[in-house]
């Protein structure tokens, strides 16, 4: 298989992509075809399927499916004409060649974060984190594949774990430099901000906004199930329970970035601190990835709404 | 009794007032004595008692107290000196002569809430909002004697049933003048939509925001506890139970005002219309109800943002 | 006649259209031909005349002509090839299919609003609502045919009827439900808010905004014709002329959204939340009509600024 | 007559003063006397009639009065303890003591004002202007009097004339060196823009908020009695009667100063530039006069959001 | 030579032009071929050439060009088929043909800012402003050249010499009507007020944001330039030179706008103002030079956030 | 010596105290006395000589003075009663009795501060940040002693320097957590970022903004500062030289808060983040610290728009 980016007018392609979309349309003699939308990690390619009697075995948009064509230019886009398909099997492909992927070991990563629960001393929040991260199999797994967005920072398989981890690690530098810092509290807090992200997004390959997500947002899902988890933990008490709560809730620092309350608590604070520097230095990591290496110059970012350069002596 | 807003220098009182404060200070000279905030539904008024042997019982501060004193007047201002005290009992003093009480009737207001509750058609909904406000008691108790807010509109006891009645008749005409309306789901919202403030705020005579109010806020404690009698109807639908919720995290109408969420609905539309339009004319009432009959011009009002007057023609 | 959005590529093409622009351009050969657009309610269509001597009557732009000719497609658009054109006369076609128009029948709704109209006890009032909505033919003509907007909601013939009458029944149910309100003061103002779009916007088919419209805009028209107009009623009392322009420029509800000046008056605060709550409903029943039957999502709406989706249980 | 920031405790007072504010008031003996709040130009002074047999002569709030009495000294602040008081006649007092009046020749600034008038050229614009400026006996009078603002700059009698000078020189400034612009309704605008505050601002000693000018605002007011004159003016064209009401109705630029429309014209702009810079500098000589000349700080000002200083070399 | 904008399909092509951008690309066969962007003061032109062997010189993009070749239409668009290129020798085109250029003349302009200048009598200031506009002749040079922005107003060459000549213009206006205002400091600061530009912006062709102009900006610039030439002045009053740096920094007005600090000093202010003042109604002239002569109706602008007309009796 | 805030209605006083205030009046009988502010780190006194020729040596504000007196009660405020005074001489008191100072030790903080500096490698840095902190004694003597605010955080003696410490403490975790970070050009930044505040605020005990703080502000005055030292450094890189002034010019964020450049680099968005950072935690630290201990709930906060709270764990 070759990847998208790397096909030319002419070339003849076999290989398994992912179909993103798949209508029946029908040409202007009546006759119907397909016009699909295959998808890779590195783009996406129209393609067409003008007679559907042979070799063209039965898929559904989403489906991974197996292709014989070839590419052909059709007004300055290239198009692939194709002539076999049938679906593909587990094993024949490479989910990770179809969506982005942390560049950072799983495993590894989340190796990391265990040591930071293993510190945890408070008796209940120990008790709250490791029924999620320790004992819950099936959120373990969840939580290692997801996504920490739909487009702009962490959007890509792996990265609600890279984001959790560098947000933890900068809530610990907050706490061994900052006295006032319950660390337990703010560690515990760092850990779920964002698992309502698992609710609010669906999985790879879709990665878009659910129901859920819409009508409820990750801030309230993620803070009602912390909730819900505490009302099995006898004996929670129950200034903590609201403690860690409001950490949730507050965490994106202003009610105009959807907090439905302001940081009150020094470990809110500091976790909104630690959040957005996560999210801000990844963004830049991704924009330098995505550029173009020959300028120093990015251009205008939306987000940090300013040009963005690389400094000069970037790479020494 | 006298009320407080009637009491003259050099009158004797006897009667029974809430003692919102109670401070032992002493004199230059060394002597103890009792710094007090006397309070009844009509203002405050200062009091001290100079001699702590004779007549004084044992009290604390928002105990209802029987005084006998003799009112003087301290640079400009009314001062009580006390002679004796004792706690009053149940029955000698009447609760509503200490708080804001809603002028309507309490039970009138909840049967007519009733009325709309049992035109609630869709199952679910329907029992939804029954097993709060026909079957547990205990929240029908509390939910009838809250106020609203702690200083705005409805900042009396009964102004959260008089509030939701309101939201609730505005909803109804809402849902019977524009056809997309689901009336179920917009009538089971206003109902709901400010549960949380029994748990935001505390009870006269405190009245004040807890910490469940300061850290998480009525907007989430509502929702989520709706969330949690939804687990207990079987077959919810998932969808129905999104959509309440929903409506509940938005009728803020905007992010910087303590909404999660936007509304996405055109039922948490609606919900949001009849919330505001209740809270603002009502707020006008009440405006007028303390404002000096002799003038039209009340003032700059800051909710507002505007010098407010009476029209001229408002007589009835 | 095919409604254009029915019209398919080789269709034969005989019937009555709204000719909304014509320029004559020169083929690089050198010879004059016409590009015209074509409108009717369902869409709008590019339409060329090739041979401008035989058959092609005179004719100008935002004329109703009469075509015969076919429908081509270029570049994957479709274009009507024009063989014949004649103006149409009167009674050849119904200018209802080429505008947007109300749902509702508009005497119906006319003969609800002089109703209200008819309640108005103040006599002055009385005078000034009937000497625009009773009395001046003219008036209630152009009142009954016009638009109250240029894209957003009731943006067709009738619209300026049927919000009027929404804002009326909108505003009659607060006076029923909030005792402080003037009801004659409220429902004239409701019926006055937007009686300066009449000026603001041109009528259909342009629809568009005038120099008026521009230079003036609605707000003070509306405001400054009460006012001419009051001064023919004699004995018109002074601070009922200044309420009731109050309430017009108010309407807005903000500085920001044209109103220079904030509501001082409750019934300036009402008709405020009336227009608004209006606007608001009929918005979301336009989106809905005009939305894909076949999904909840409607996708982000920039009114709204949020994605908007139907309720699951909205089926009627 | 001594100025009441010259008088001092002891000092028998002789003179004239304003009566602000007279009330009739009760010791706790039960005998009535006057507490009157006294005004002149440079401040106010609290004053009691203890006995209110002996030449004490009936007066009102807002007579002019002649005082005979001494100062004393209680808590802090002198007050005057009054012997004798009767009425003052016209002639004994000068009204300039008593408020607020412009340094400048009112009747230079006048004919200053009238050159820019004579410049006109249009015919219609030359007539409307006239008959305000130069036909219409009673507004000269007070258009020559009145203030420009409650409190703000060109808080004075001849303020509004001192402003509007200040304008139109300004616009004329424009005019000679931006050739786009039509110096006739510049002018003509400039001229009008602020007339509306002979109606928003009642006459000194009030100088305070209109019923008109709460409800209905000065720019509102302008538009429409340039509007009603333009109707006498046969033949004014309509394009011109739109444009120079649209200069008044944006002068302030911004929706969020109340201007229902910002500015669409050249014109319109250079209007709003000319008012803003004479407003601000005019504020900058009010503050500069009101301020110690000891030091070159003048502390934070709340309108130009900035601790405001002497530049080192203002020397004159 | 022909401008851009007079050429058409089929002409043929013979002058000079600048290249703008020149691309190697390859045909699908293989070869390669130039694709070019020229460009005159008119407009940007596609450009061709297809046989790179013949007649084509060697040129870099930014080079001036000599061309010839036919005008051929693709795709509705005008495309010149180039046969023949060589460089442009100096003489053989005028600069002013390509770039945009003040309308008014540079030196007759500079003239009247050294009369301002020559009346600068505090001797600090005078020997400041000389040291650039005197006797700084590379500065002198590079001054009457440069535009005042990238797009926006006055970006041609010489349009920061006119912006200023504006601004001092409008400054002395200033100082001769409001007698507070340090003339000297004024008319000085505003000569600096801009010159950062000089940097920030790179000369023509190219007339874009320079890595200073980025990271630095133009305001920072100036005022660091302005310290550091008051560093050889001895004597240089050290208040003076906080307040002339103050002016440049504080010109924007606001934060928001880019200055550091807010005006703390009157004639900030006035610098302000006057700078705003010119870019504004110098954006106005340019956008009625670039409009279409037949409409009053400018359309939309951005700048203004409004619609922009002419006024009817604009021209006479 | 005893402390402002532990003196009672009473007590004899000998002791020194700094003299911030010095006013010569006069009583009602023509006798002057002084009425002076004392000071110490606990508060301020108010104090006054009635006989100023015995024992009362010559002194002026803002000397430490030698006191003996007796406390007295004035409406319910202390007063200092004051027989003799004389100049303190050095030795005889503590200056950190006498204003604010850091919990930490300064020569340790600094030798942490130079760690981070022995590590910048690259060698032009390297050279500029040593310029300041390891050879130039004068500045960094008036470095260790200096405040970084006049009231909000670090408003202490050694603030500056505890404050450029936790930035460069912060900046270094995000290099050594974020690879795309140059942590020499950061690192740098962090050192350099504040160092404008010397300028910007006199020392204590005035601690208040300077002519240069209020007309320039610390921004410009520490890029200028590292502007004019890098002229000094044969060879700096011109790229290098205009990033660290960006990040200086940079490190508030954002244009409202003074920055006139947003961030383009990623150090300066780290600087930005760092800075945040520090003064809030920072601010929480001196929040707690100034609060009653009997409370969680620490009142509303303006800095934070939010009531805060200290979490339930909170014991260490």
């Amino acid at each position: 298989m070759r990847f998208i980016n790397e096909l030319h007018d002419g070339d003849m392609v076999t290989g398994t992509y992912l179909c993103k979309k798949k209508e029946t349309l029908k040409t202007k003699a009546g006759k119907s075809y397909y016009s699909l939308i295959l998808q890779d990690k590195t783009g996406i390619l129209d393609a067409k399927v003008w007679e559907l009697s042979n070799g063209i075995d039965h898929f559904e948009s989403m489906d991974y499916i197996h292709i014989e064509g070839q590419i052909t230019s059709f007004q300055n886009a290239l198009q692939l004409n194709v002539k076999r398909i049938r679906k593909s099997q587990e094993g024949e492909y490479n989910e990770s060649d179809f969506f982005p992927v942390s560049n950072k070991n799983v495993e590894e990563m989340y190796g990391e974060l265990l040591k930071y629960i293993n510190n945890i001393k408070e008796p209940h929040l120990r008790k709250l984190v490791s029924s999620f991260f320790v004992e819950d199999k099936d959120f373990i797994i969840r939580f290692k594949k997801h996504s920490a967005a739909k487009s702009v920072h962490h959007g890509f398989i792996g990265g609600l774990l890279e984001h959790t981890l560098g947000v933890v690690k900068f809530a610990n530098y907050i706490a061994d430099n900052y006295h006032i810092i319950n660390r337990d509290l703010l560690i515990s807090s760092a850990l779920f901000h964002d698992i309502g992200k698992m609710d609010e997004l669906s999985t790879f390959p879709e990665n878009d906004y659910t129901d859920d997500g819409q009508l409820l947002g990750h801030i309230f899902i993620g803070a009602e199930q912390v909730g819900l988890r505490i009302r099995e933990i006898p004996g929670f008490p129950v200034k903590l329970a609201s403690e860690i709560r409001h950490c949730i809730l507050a965490h994106h620092g202003e009610l105009e970035y959807g907090s439905p309350k302001k940081p009150a608590l020094v470990e809110a604070m500091a976790l909104n601190i630690a959040d957005n520097a996560d999210a801000k230095l990844q963004s830049m990591i991704e924009l330098f990835q995505s550029a173009d290496d020959r300028t120093d110059w990015l251009g205008y970012n939306r987000l940090f709404e300013s040009n963005i350069r690389r400094s000069s002596s970037y790479n020494s």
